[in-house]
């Protein structure tokens, strides 16, 4: 997508092959700041320290980890080890592990000489797909828009909650990638944004991507949206996913299980964009089995924002030594969920549908 | 309640009666600093701006309002003037209506000379009231805390969103009186303290409260509550309210309705503290009928908080320019509702029961 006019990528290896550049997403919408990553250890504190977010997008930069590994040591227990540090980095969204199954696959069988420029083949790879499954998200997801577009006037009013926008993936977002491509085609679509607490994803990443592409946006506090719905505002719901079970369940950022039971509650439609890769077939109790990270209580007692001086700087809402918990993520089951739309169509959340769109798929 | 263990309340008349003074509540809990107002002016911007906030305390303070104007004009037209103006600084909470309602009701059938004494005196059997009114509540909630004690081990597990505690009253508050009476009792109990964005009542005027209190209690973001009540980590939901109509549907702060979806779908009894005062039998439909205050967009993309430095400043969270809607209050719908904690004892939030409850009663 575009930023300022000019196309910009989260994530983009090097033409030299030695590294990858990211925006150091931490600093958004305050500041645009690039950083080069040159190692495995650097792209492992940019993961957990959340420079780069997003299941699609943490693969993908996962995956150069190995290739950047590799310019280091290309023995197997080598790259065990570094496939261990980096799947540690962030433990719920399951596009980390696929990618790092996926470069695993791709290095164990070849000789050592072969492994680097493999590496960076199935890195680019990984992240060229990326790109093309969301474009594919984005073209069964506008299906869906444009029915409702067709169904009554006025814009298409959209909710979503966080970032799974292109900031989170390679490029064009999941969530949002349907919503671009509404704006593209001449869509009349506005977008309520969930501030999306503590981390405020929405407000500092998912607003800034909607002004440069210039969608129709208002940003809202988490709490509004049941409020929304109840009163028509809001014609469809359209999240991201960090882990999908075989039966539907969707782990996704905390706080999207209370917007998809106010959408049941008020007969909203609710659509989890999910690229295949987001899948998890070994699991099927989303609850029960889906580690949920707890994350600092400090993000919760303090936030970063633009003084008026212009500096950005951290400040304490809560007394001083307030206790905090900071679960991640939470999970919604599929019940609360009207479709997947995946790069294949969608589908509902049914186990069934689920293995069967799976059946010859890798 | 204390603080520092010293005696306090949010709103006290001077001696003097020519006075009150209250804790400027958006400074909380970063300095306690406390105002003197001197006129219905002054009571109109306090109320309006938030200095005082709750639906009990505008109501009390309302009351005294109209006490100052007595000192100015005793006249009809005069009090009728400054009631429409004290009416007009908040639309949701119908404790404002009720107290400005009851002081015309004494004011009006007397003499000029006799109306500023009993201004005086009928804005101080307002507030009295409402302190008995809330221990009352607290004595009610309490018998509810207690059975879930001697159900089961471990602490008793309360989530309460926004602040109904003795900041948003007179003393003791209303959600927060059973917990500091269990508290006193030697109840083991703890509080999952919503956050309540975007004026983070919750982080700020509920956990400092708690805090001085003694009562263990964690900060939780707002979109945290649906992951604790699906672990099983909530035993009560137990929150204020701004009005409720007569079958039960009850206006809260913003966010209060997804909390009670997420109670409801997990088996969570969702309890509401409701001081009688808070029933507006006139209405019924509360999502037709309440008018939701809507709120500046500023409050959700700027926010305060202390600075590494020790000054309180404001930072923005979104980039520059960024639309947001703000709407305060949303309606919980009677059905999601386990019951209604009244001075009188808990009663289904249902039209027959509160008639019922009503009748013979002002």
């Amino acid at each position: 997508m575009n930023v300022h006019d000019q196309a910009m990528r989260p994530l983009r290896a090097e033409a030299g092959r030695d590294a990858v550049v990211v925006i150091d997403q931490r600093l958004l919408p305050h500041r645009l700041q690039l950083q080069r990553l040159a190692s495995p250890q650097a792209v492992f504190t940019a993961i957990r320290d959340m420079w780069v977010r997003g299941a699609p997008l943490i693969g993908a930069t996962a995956a150069y980890g190995m290739a950047l590994q590799c310019h280091v040591d290309v023995s197997d227990g080598a790259l065990a080890e570094t496939a261990a540090l980096l799947r540690s980095s962030r433990p719920t969204a399951v596009n980390l592990m696929w990618a790092l199954d996926r470069m695993a696959r791709v290095l164990a069988p070849l000789p050592a000489e072969q492994r680097l420029q493999a590496a960076w083949d199935a890195a680019d790879a990984i992240a060229e797909e990326d790109v093309q499954v969301n474009a594919r998200i984005g073209q069964h997801g506008l299906v869906l828009l444009q029915a409702v577009a067709a169904r009554k006037p006025g814009p298409v009013q959209v909710l979503t909650h966080c970032n799974a926008g292109w900031l989170a993936t390679v490029d064009w977002g999941t969530a949002t990638s349907p919503i671009y491509q509404a704006h593209a085609a001449g869509i009349d679509v506005h977008v309520w944004v969930d501030e999306t607490r503590p981390r405020n994803q929405g407000a500092s990443l998912t607003v800034w991507e909607l002004a440069q592409a210039g969608v129709p946006h208002t940003l809202v506090a988490d709490n509004a949206g049941g409020h929304l719905m109840q009163r028509g505002l809001v014609d469809l719901c359209l999240v991201g996913c960090d882990r999908v079970t075989a039966r539907g369940d969707v782990c996704n950022k905390i706080g999207t299980y209370l917007k998809a039971l106010a959408a049941h509650d008020n007969g909203v439609p609710f659509y989890v964009a999910m690229p295949t890769s987001t899948l998890d077939l070994a699991l099927t109790d989303g609850l029960a089995q889906i580690p949920i990270e707890e994350r600092s209580a400090r993000e919760v007692t303090h936030l970063h924002g633009l003084a008026a001086d212009g500096e950005v700087v951290e400040v304490c809402l809560a007394p001083q030594g307030t206790a905090a918990a900071n679960p991640a993520f939470d999970v919604t089951p599929a019940r609360l969920i009207s479709g997947l739309i995946t790069e294949h169509g969608v589908v509902p959340a049914q186990e069934a549908a689920l293995r069967e769109l799976m059946k010859d798929r890798v």
